[in-house]
């Protein structure tokens, strides 16, 4: 027996490391974990070239190990042991053998020097161009499932794939746009001394989203790369090398009317119209007038029909303006305010929503552009 | 308007009938409710040629009304509702209007009689043809979960893909089986004076499980169709018109063999052993002694491979058998017995699986047939 390990332990371990292990892939080595045992550490790597984990437990080990073990395999074995000691032997015949007091299961290994090399910080010593600041788990969670939704998903233009993170004097900013809506957010209360811009891939988001916890997240990044270090495990990823959209160039400086409106009832409106708007446009209308906004749609080609009024408190001339109704639904979705405002100025410019109030450290404003009304 | 109804009350009528909407038909028509008033009984029907489900609700209405309306987008509509009173409205240009106090949501309906016939029961005055049985819900719905498992899934022999009612002095007996296993249950306690059998399809049994309560269920059944009648609905399925396979001649009756095990060990060992059966053919081995049956199996592929020891009670000779391990995993997950007996004779006959004790009113017998072990 080579080491010891607790089946909870370990299975908790390859929990977290199992969300980089790609499911499809040309590349069949990126299947496998590459485990590392040096002077009495267990470490578990998996990647698939644009992200990687690691996560490490102690162990009690005479030998240093470093070999490549089917990640899917490994992982469904270890989950279905109840609370048990395992102990692991690496045989001669490139086996990787696991001991219970029932049991024995084996499975082939590889050498790790197949395994791609997994980036990390600093890459070298006096690495000038790594910046690193601090951030609360929860801070950074809010952030990303505030903007994610907002990427777009066309790998036409790369940049608008992923969530911009923009540091400056006023704190730190997260942008994410697909050219029909964008979510703009400043975190405020951060110091840091970085003066640059960075894309961080859709992929890493989803990841981190399943492993933030509230704890400080530590963050590496230099030109190509992004590192978040949990209490408990380091995400590595790529970061997306192109130029962002000039996004501030789109938001309107002077949208004069705004209608106030509760989100919940808006929200419960636009999903009923989902089920009446075109299935190509989905676009649904909203009428606006002083106290009252009528929200419609029709599909014609279903000869189907729905329309509310909704109240509201609206300043500005009446107006008619018309959107895609999902796109309204994931903004609503994602602002967890009592009311909120959309600022208008006519039914072709750009609108803007903000919550009625911001959170403290947190300036939230997202966009929304308007769809072609036929009549 | 021409009637009311309460939200919440047609959402329960119509959350009934839609698992009868077939999701892809080339029959468009089938995608709609027939929606049927006539004196004060709002009855909504679906179906989908195969099966029909039909429930009605007291409702206070002048007109006799019979229309036919698209099904999942007035499910959705009335579904999005909070509590609240509906208007429903037949306008003269073919729309069915339903108004709530914030809203007016229209859809265009389709005449009656474009509908398929459904067939109901009696079908004529004085059909001899017709015989009945009551049978507890909660009978009927064991019954058919303990059985729908081993169903088959090709459609080259309808008469499997079905389940059998089989009707004597005994009881009540339902068989399923794809050819590699079979389930055999009869529910004794049911005096009938039916002598008949009869294939109910795989569509009816879904539905039946989804609407099945602890209440009392009224069976009626002629050579064609079977309709089961519950407190508040009512569901009729064509039957698969074959002549099921002979079942009786592939049971052995000499297994002198007899296996005894926890049935929680061995199924935790088996899906563990699932992970190492070969993909293919999901070939695990049990090797059986005395006192201990050594679980094991080998994908030669990837190199992989596990064996398990589990205490037993065994009385025969010692045996090397090969099972198809998903197919044991079925049949134990719907064994809910402590213990259960496998009654073997050699490691290329059928071998029969029995819980420990019957429970009352209930004989169930399963049956698995073994796979070459290539050694």
């Amino acid at each position: 027996m080579d080491f010891k390990v607790n089946s909870k332990q370990l299975e908790k371990l390859l929990t977290k490391i199992i969300p980089a292990v790609p499911t499809r892939t040309p590349m069949t080595i990126l299947e496998n974990f590459l485990l590392e045992i040096k002077s009495g550490l267990l470490t578990i790597y998996a990647t698939d070239m644009e992200i990687s984990l690691k996560s490490s437990i102690n162990i009690v080990s005479e030998k240093d190990i470093k070999i490549v073990v089917p990640a899917r395999m490994l992982y469904e074995t270890v989950r279905s042991f109840k609370d048990t000691s395992i102990d692991f032997t690496i045989s001669e015949n490139k086996k990787l053998i696991l001991k219970t007091s029932t049991g024995e299961y084996s499975f082939s290994y590889i050498d790790a020097k197949e395994f791609p090399e997994i980036p990390s910080f600093p890459q070298q010593e006096n690495d000038v161009d790594i910046n690193e600041f601090n951030i609360s788990g929860n801070d950074l969670k809010d952030a990303f499932e505030l903007t994610a939704f907002a990427m777009s998903k066309e790998e036409m233009r790369p940049a608008m794939t992923g969530t911009l993170i923009s540091f400056n004097e006023e704190g730190i900013r997260f942008v994410a746009t697909d050219g029909h809506r964008l979510v703009n957010m400043l975190k405020t209360g951060h110091q840091t001394n970085i003066n640059e811009q960075y894309i961080v891939p859709e992929r890493a988001i989803t990841v981190l989203l399943k492993i933030l916890d509230d704890k400080e997240v530590k963050v590496f990044v230099n030109k190509t790369h992004i590192s978040f270090v949990l209490s408990d495990i380091e995400l590595i990823s790529r970061l997306i090398g192109q130029k962002y959209p000039d996004y501030q160039s789109v938001i309107p400086v002077e949208n004069e009317f705004a209608l106030k409106i509760n989100t919940k009832d808006l929200l419960s409106s636009i999903k009923r119209m989902m089920i009446f708007s075109p299935s190509n446009s989905r676009r649904v209308k909203f009428s606006i007038n002083a106290n009252l906004v009528e929200i419609s749609a029709e599909d014609v080609d279903s000869g189907s029909a729905g329309k509310e009024s909704i109240i509201c408190e609206y300043s500005g001339d009446q107006i008619d303006i018309g959107f895609n109704s999902s796109y309204v639904s994931d903004v609503l979705s994602h602002l967890n305010y009592e009311e909120v405002y959309f600022k208008l100025h006519s039914s072709t410019k750009a609108v803007i929503i903000n919550p009625d109030k911001n959170k403290e450290n947190e300036n939230l404003m997202m966009l929304l552009m308007p769809v072609r009304l036929n009549n």
